[in-house]
């Protein structure tokens, strides 16, 4: 019915922090996000869960049984990470290479010899290399594609202490993004991991999602994300350094590799509820593909003109999840409740589309209309990184899937580059702030035993991705209507 | 993990009324529920939904289509139904046949010579007859098991007009089960489809839920069964006149053939809300029961002492959807709404559990306990003839299969003797008074194209029935709890 | 703010079997509707609630209390009831009056002379008559006004019996309306009671709500109103011979009395939610009207012409709840759930407005709507006879009542001639089918110990009804946003 | 029914921030409150409403209707406020006084003498003074009591700078209740108020809900409270503060009155939902009274041994709204949502009980729990000082109050010495960070025209008040089963 290229790749995306603990012997204390999750006054005021990344899912051990699954529903493709805090527990500041800047102090050239690769080899955690070696090769070792993932949120905690940020003020603690040393921190990380790993690499991601790093982080107090406190100025400093790290570590990672280098961002799309929002709207789809324009053209709002940052970018990276809607209102802009993000958990959005277990609306034609936004825009190769649901109860995810999946299918006979699509995830893991409240697997994990099952989705999914099409008898899955509430 | 023995049968179940009509050529306008549900008193009034069954699935004319998506699910077995107002849409009580009764004026015998099988050829749709022979062969010229049920709850006009009993009272218009004439002429149709079809049936029914037929038709006027008047002794006479109808039935049958004879009942878990209602229901129980035990053990608070329905059953066909929950308050019993067949649809019931479209509770518990029930009043083998869930967005349905088969499975283990499970259904099919509204289909419909898709519940079957068991990785979908809302 | 005229009347209405009994003696056992709501088979089947009339507030005895209640909250009027199978236990069949037919076999006309009363003393419960003078005497003994509504609902059981006509249709049993005469009978009980109690009536009615009575019995089996089966043909039937029953009624009444006579009807304001329906809704308004306008200007769809009907109608007693909304779906009209009568309980119509415990949603723009279409068909006197919610926890009660209000002043600004308010109703009742669960009351009845507690609602009755005004302070009530559901 | 004493004051509360503002010439912008809730990060970020409160109820102008409103409501008294950045808009730092410390460094003596008045005078807005001499004395005026509390919540910005605190930290920004001086400011304004307004106070309360002030500052960022971050420590320095801070603004009012002085503060009742929680219920209980022991018998968890605050309290006013409740769950004690403060707004709890349009549980078994336990531990004079419902709609309103007043009687009859009840409030105001969103009111306003109209439940409270008791007729509304969902 809707047929996909044959290198298609299906597959599912994970991330160090949300998946590798769980069995002892994988922690990572030493992170800025392991230490925001076990704050105690975090816990108390319910700005986090209380529930703890070391009781996960336990795929640092367990990561054989999973690609056995991944592999048995028909998945060729994985995009995984690599934990900066558990490789670099010490920091790395000491070790000297050469930044060039211009003259307003940006940062636009950084080298990182063998030399200084060397001398970060005593830093590591040369062991923890070893066995995310032994992942991605057990993976590599199926014949399938591997994409790494650099940054996937949690920093060292010799960058960032957001604790310490909020007693002190940011100036006087490690204030990660904000401080201008992450950004060369972060290359020679890049820079030692590329060197290292470029084997069994098929494509890069410097980061995942800068954007709700750098917006959650500095203007949502309510989103459980460190340092939690509102700033937008600090917000745009914490985005500009991110891009640049993003085009430092580009070029360095281009020294030891011929792969693909790319971005992952999370993408949501916009939406005008009334004619009278349209105009505003679309400035503001502008304004959220800044981040990635300012690594593609050089020429961003962001970040001015930056002839250094340009072509940076060979793929770009599409996490999906929902919409953010907007409705003008005698003359002001609003985002009522009751659409995108803002629903009620488990209920319905006011469009009579189900709300997943977060509260967050089903709307698969926002992916398409990004897609197309981000072909029209960019013209690069895409992949589509991460698109799930919480829904533990697996109500939903089949059409969840199927429906998402159409959009992509629709994207691409209109033109769009998709390559592949990396459902998150395979398995239920760590939802930051949320904790293990929030199901995303096609497979669900018994966090007491670590035991694995099968949602129905899965099952979908095998159909799907062995058959390289939603199969005919499965395409009533697209239409949402039977889960609609009128 | 839950295995089944190689010989357990999985499959589904139909009904003639339900599944037959879709495509020209396959109505049949001359039964009762035809005229109730085309009534337009009864549609204007909302008793009747207003589909009308000749737009349903079209399986007179699809049936290979079907048998094809079932084999692929991995089902051995089908239980399938025959109309009698569609082979005879003329009254056979001309047909003489030998009644013989004891001082009582109880039929307690009917003898129908071949002779009267001669005479009904010439009153019967003998095209018809064969179209039947053409379905039932397809599905057992793959090597399956075919179980012909007799009565499934259409009768011919001349036997019931429920039209004409509302106007004149239902001693001045065709009664149905309320004339015992009715007796006689179903074991006319019973000897005459044994003769005929004998050679392609492994197991017989004589009728499904006799109980629902008196229940429904004249004690809940709100239901929308007909003739939908309330006279609890006009349904006691109905009762008795069907279970005679059965016992004669069974003896024509076995003239005919070896295969075992059996009955489909309703059976509704009546459960206790608290203690002090418990001495209550188990009375109740013991009535539910009754008409099972009348053609059992010939001795029963239905028809008193009645040698002549001794052991005249082989097996006992269990449809199983939900509980009645009933509590004491005060002194006095009560069904309280929020339980069993009394919840909101798409709702949840007061235990948490959640509600199907059709507004019943989820509850696989009642099954355990009524196969265990059953196993130690009848000890006879037992087949699960319908189970499952109107759910059209197929969000319980694979929690509902599970938990259901898992509480076969225990039953099973505790000794219960049951040989198979057959779910209603494969499709999504015309549901009585409620029509198109509520669909039971694995599979979806399409009722304006007639196209079959496949509900991801479909592939959780086909996991389960190609391996005979409830596979561990499927096992979690027996725990109700991600469903339930606290 | 909103000031009504000072001789407008405020007040409430009550009936004979909603609130008569409650204390021992009151009993009237020998109605048609007494028997149905005893009947075994109607309260298992779930027809009606089980609760018992014999139960309620007790008005027989404890009329006094209520006056007081009455007065103390600024009410100067009360449309009450006379029962009049408490006053004829017995037939009065055998009572010779001198009936005309036309050609067409139709009543013209009723002559009961005093002998015939004479006669019916004999056969009348002549107690019961003096203790219906003695209640209405209280009231009236407070400079109060009385307006004497003379059927309400219950038969005597000799004219109907609904569980008769179940079992044996309604050609062999008493059939109540259905039965011409049933019209004589109601005549004969009019100049009966207009004889003898015409001293203390300010305004007659004949009858209260006949369309709900010849609907509900004769098209809505669900309703749980007798003989509740469902028949077209017999609905007109009954119609049609109310109307004449009104007709020949209101001619004796003249005879006896100079107050003018007048009839209640159930008004619904038919609305049709989207432009296609509209043609099609006018219509049905117009068939809504068709009883009223039938012995008003003796030319009616429902009688034809019937010059001796014309001009029967002095006055309109307007009953009020909601609407009926239609909406025109795929050229085919139907009553979606979600508005008027089919909202959820206490829940919230689709409008955004909320719903009565009734399941009611509020609607004022209807009346409205309603008085101005009858001002401008009739011109006639009206007086608003019924308009209440059922609401035990009063959360709604307050803006009904403004807002219901408003709603008359609009319409008397507009030129309607609406003389009165009377709610509906004073206190908690008996709600037919319903039992005790629907509360009406401005009071709070406790039906153990028979005590008033006021609503607040009451306070706010009290306030408008001795002001004679919506006061400023309070009309932010007749705006219903604040409960509204976005 | 359940009759209070002749001297049980009925009245209302007030506070500046909340009530003042609304017309021209009544805003006071420099207040950490007000530049929190003007703040574009705060309002984008959706930590505040966006309301803003000068365009609130506007008590600063229309002071003599609200009177009047309350006045026939039948209120006796008014607990009001004065604001401390309205009189003095700059520091009064330079304001010599002498300051006594102990060997800890606590402020066991502040000594403001009459030249330090004086010098105040220069620094205060003589005229804002002037007119709260107005407002209280029109109220005084009618022969009425006034409560005057001194502080309730916004501080000068002088004091406290929550923006800056955000962006530096707060040991480099006016840090409010953490930085000790603003202990002797307080102490300061409390004896210029004193000498001041003497004359027209009849009791006194130094500062309302201090816990609120610092627990939602402090350790609940989502609160929307100033300074909004998160730290037990600072919490608990600003506690210490402000009870030092009440003891000693306790010793200079007495000097100029003779009026009892006391310390209203937020009560909530503490419950346990198992046994098991119970032993860790009752010590919570115990902490969250400590700030009232510590002025009380000088000797506390929260300030330890320290006699000069020993007897710092002549009366107790109590504010309640609703529960906390707790349950032990596998061990660890946990406050499960669905409780208390935790339900969905308009929602209900899990209790059964409905929820305010906050989402606040009514739990009036609450009131009368506290009430007992402070008569049990200080024996001292109480009074209702704020309780009330979020409910726009006066759905709930009703039973809110009646419920939590025969709470209030029944502490009475069992000892407590409650000398009035004051709503919270007569008229909808500034909901703090909610805005206008939260309709506390027994009278509405609308907030464009500044009009106020009567929720029915002020004429319930009128009855009650003027009557000194809770009528028979209104008692039922003491009962909430009528509201609560099964």
């Amino acid at each position: 019915m809707w047929k996909f290229p044959k290198d298609f790749l299906f597959g599912y995306s994970w991330s160090g922090f949300q998946f590798e603990m769980g069995l002892e012997g994988s922690e990572v204390p030493n992170s800025d996000w392991w230490v925001w999750v076990h704050d105690t006054e975090n816990i108390f005021s319910g700005l986090v869960s209380g529930h703890l990344p070391e009781n996960g899912p336990a795929y640092w051990h367990l990561y054989k049984q999973d690609h056995d699954i991944a592999e048995g529903l028909g998945m060729e493709a994985i995009r995984g990470g690599i934990e900066w805090a558990r490789l670099f527990p010490k920091p790395t500041f000491d070790v000297k290479v050469d930044i060039e800047k211009d003259e307003d102090g940006n940062i636009v050239a950084v080298d990182v010899p063998e030399r200084a690769i060397e001398e970060m080899e005593k830093l590591a955690d040369m062991k923890a290399l070893e066995h995310y070696r032994e992942i991605y090769s057990d993976w590599k070792g199926r014949g399938k594609v591997f994409i790494l993932n650099l940054y996937h949120w949690p920093l060292p905690l010799w960058l960032h202490d957001p604790i310490a940020v909020r007693r002190l003020g940011p100036d006087r603690a490690p204030s990660g993004w904000l401080d201008e040393r992450s950004v060369v921190e972060f290359v020679k990380f890049a820079a030692f991991v590329a060197y290292h790993l470029n084997d069994l690499v098929d494509m890069w991601s410097t980061m995942n999602e800068p954007n709700v790093v750098y917006e959650q982080g500095y203007t949502r107090p309510n989103s459980g994300f460190p340092p939690g406190y509102l700033s937008f100025e600090s917000s745009t400093k914490a985005a500009r350094n991110m891009a640049q790290a993003h085009a430092r570590a580009y070029d360095v990672i281009k020294e030891h590799s011929k792969a693909p280098v790319g971005l992952i961002y999370s993408f949501v799309w916009h939406d005008a509820l009334n004619e009278e929002a349209e105009d505003i709207v679309k400035e503001i789809r502008k304004r959220h593909y800044e981040f990635v324009t300012a690594v593609h053209s050089g020429s961003s709002g962001l970040l001015g003109e930056r002839p250094d940052m340009k072509g940076k970018l060979d793929w770009i990276g599409v996490n999906y999840y929902t919409r953010v809607a907007y409705r003008m209102n005698n003359g002001s802009i609003e985002v009522p409740p009751g659409y995108g993000y803002m629903c009620e958990r488990g209920g319905f959005a006011k469009s009579g589309r189900p709300a997943s277990d977060f509260g967050w609306e089903i709307y698969p034609e926002g992916l398409e209309n990004i897609l197309r936004d981000l072909h029209r825009i960019y013209g690069l190769p895409m992949m589509i990184t991460e698109n799930g649901i919480a829904d533990a109860a697996d109500r939903y995810r089949p059409y969840y899937l199927v429906s998402h999946l159409k959009a992509v299918h629709s994207a691409m006979e209109a033109g769009a580059d998709v390559r592949g699509y990396l459902h998150w995830s395979l398995t239920d893991n760590y939802e930051w702030a949320q904790g293990f409240r929030m199901r995303f697997g096609l497979v669900h994990v018994d966090f007491e035993t670590k035991k694995r099952y099968l949602r129905p989705s899965a099952l979908a999914f095998r159909e799907i991705a062995t058959r390289k099409e939603i199969p005919e008898e499965l395409s009533h899955l697209a239409d949402l209507t039977p889960l609609m509430r009128d």
